[in-house]
């Protein structure tokens, strides 16, 4: 089948940041999602499509419009996003109100996986893959090795920690 | 619950194979399991046990007998298994054949974790990571971002990679 | 002889600079001097002194008068300072007018060592370390495996090289 | 001038290994010095000629003489030579026979270069690149930082430090 592929949306966030040596800040250059399935030596079917590379906490209504549309539009009945950790949990709220039936998996990286063996970001990478395999339709955060629903997670901003929301 | 914790349990492998510089061969010190969940970030409850540091190709079946009996004795449900590639398959069948009702995942990797930003070992590890908190009582064989039945796979030895088996 | 014995000081710059993950912004923390030198292999007679950390774009008179103080009150007769770039040339020309009779060496990165496989830094210290002990004293820069003289160099700040001045 | 140039001859050693994760050994494909001289952001004039990719214990008097005549014949005034350690006084004391009146440093490496940030390789290029600029000329074996004239260093098969030799 042609939908049993794994559809890849790259965002940006901290994930694909680079160190700029001559303003001594982080920018965006292109995504590294391509080499760390090289290097994970992944053999599934699938297809990298970069959305937009921006840091989540400069993530407008219309690039969350972007992200929901393309989630609709692809042919694939399961989703990674690559995303800035800060606005996550409001960017998966957004999906899981474009009441798609989909597997959508949100990941990120609190160190850039350009800072090398100090990132988070190829084990995140990793344990995401795994999830939107495995299960059911809905909107998921996968951090921490962990993965929440949408709706029961928020990001603890003074550990970087995502933890399970008190509701 | 107690139970609810995961198991880890290291075995060797390439996955924490070291270079010696004075001799020039790999080698075996101590695991970098507990150094990856930390980098990986990883909030699980996580017990790492150290059950032999060997080389696959070596292992023998009183070796395998210890890792069954490990698996049958620890409290968890859900058990992580690192593990040389090139016997993977042949422990993970051994393991099918103890009877144990739980969620075993054995993962490994084709370049060492100390080599750096080539090794495919940290995501590996996530995906495993992912897939033991998931997948059903059974035993399994995660590689190459994907998770196998112990009896559906085995190791194409000359790409490195595990593809399902025809049976 | 005492002083025999290579001083180092640190004064931080690029060079020892980290990722804060919660604020995403680059910070110093402790000084990788130490173990730089010990994954360098190094068998020299080596003083590591912190003198402080931080970025040159901040440094004060007052933190180049210690710069200078301290490298004449070190008995050593060869020194190598660790500074940011953005400023070395004028923290050089500093010592210069100290009428110091030593060897001194500045050098610094355009990217943080702790950023893994990417930075200058490993290699920058590699030469600097020997410059310092093979050139008559002075005070001399050293960057992009070359050294000049404290009045004979520019940063290019377009491109980050260092490169001979005209005067 | 054209004699103003470097000349760097590769020759393999442990520097530039790689791991063959089908065979676990390690072997050679390409060297790395370009990509180490652009990450070193190095701006001499460096030439890069690959003589051989041999392990130094497995290389010949036939090979020592292809250095040999090449370190005669390039038009540069000063040669640095990467090498494996294990036969790099060998190599220097065939080469002081050679009467070449140029600066010869060879230099190596106890961990291989690709295998990342615990690797000495990079140190150490940068350390032979300066000393190749200021020695006069002669041959000389850097490692740990220091150099060493061809007939006063042994390696110390025990630890893997080069040492000043009793003579």
């Amino acid at each position: 089948m042609e939908e049993d592929f794994i559809q890849v949306f790259v965002t940006g966030g901290t994930f694909d940041k680079e160190y700029n040596y001559i303003t001594g800040e982080l920018y965006f250059k292109d995504t590294h999602l391509k080499d760390m399935f090289e290097r994970g030596r992944c053999t599934l079917d699938v297809d990298i499509k970069t959305l937009m590379m921006v840091d989540s906490l400069e993530m407008t209504d219309a690039d969350r419009e972007i992200i929901i549309h393309s989630c609709k539009k692809t042919k694939a009945k399961r989703v990674l996003i690559t995303h800035g950790t800060d606005r996550m949990v409001a960017t998966a709220r957004a999906l899981a109100c474009g009441e798609i039936v989909k597997t959508i998996v949100l990941t990120g990286a609190m160190i850039p996986y350009a800072f090398g063996t100090s990132s988070d970001g190829f084990f995140n990478l990793g344990s995401a893959l795994a999830f939107v395999q495995v299960l059911p339709p809905g909107v998921y955060i996968c951090m921490n090795g962990r993965y929440f629903h949408w709706d029961a997670v928020e990001k603890d901003t003074s550990t970087g920690y995502f933890v399970p929301k008190n509701t």
